[in-house]
């Protein structure tokens, strides 16, 4: 069975789309712990991140770089930190979130209510950054 | 002014390690959230992860996939988690840590306490493995 993120990949399920090459796909996390909170994901399924070869492991890194960079761009923050989970879905996924205090780190704390509207205007400015 | 990281390659600070390379060290975190919790840092002082070239943030991160398989292979978790915030000390610094719920993740959470001995025997164990 696939994944939710292949079912995004395959535009089975919308998503709000950052950024995009051969290999990966960057889109807005719909239950953000900041504005501008993103995954990326590599196009073909693997569960765990570190199962991944080397060189698209690298590939990944390269990617999530470019989009932390509009990410940063577009979005006011100090930094764009990175977590890598995956114990939910079993897809890897970079999250990348503007941060400005440690806090915004924080998974277990509460999500933002952001609504549709408002992610599609987020994704627009990151996309034009 | 080198940061404590610079220190702790250059041997004025000591430090538990896991794995070093060329350009790259990996390093118990004295105040980890989790047993096992490590730092991987380049050599070359860099403050923001997304500032390094292409080429260094790949080899970063395929340096660190295989300190988190030794830590897979050393300490019982479900996946090694990882982590990049830079708000704290100004070079790039990545954690690996072992992960069996998504709270091992809140930096905002209390550190664990662990002992010299206690993080010894940890280096030892995964350095093993």
């Amino acid at each position: 069975m696939s994944s939710i993120f292949s079912k995004i990949i395959n535009g089975e399920i919308p998503c709000h789309k950052i950024a995009e090459d051969d290999k990966h796909l960057a889109f807005l996390d719909i239950t953000p712990l900041a504005k501008g909170h993103t995954l990326v994901i590599p196009k073909i399924e693997t569960d765990y991140v570190f199962d991944m070869a080397d060189t698209d492991l690298a590939d990944l890194i390269v990617f999530s770089k470019k989009v932390a960079l509009l990410i940063k761009e577009a979005i006011p923050c100090k930094k764009v930190g990175v977590s890598i989970i995956g114990l939910e879905v079993p897809h890897a996924h970079i999250h990348l979130i503007p941060m400005n205090s440690i806090s915004d780190m924080n998974f277990s704390g509460p999500k933002l209510q952001v609504s549709n509207d408002e992610l599609a205007e987020i994704s627009s400015l990151i996309r034009k950054s």
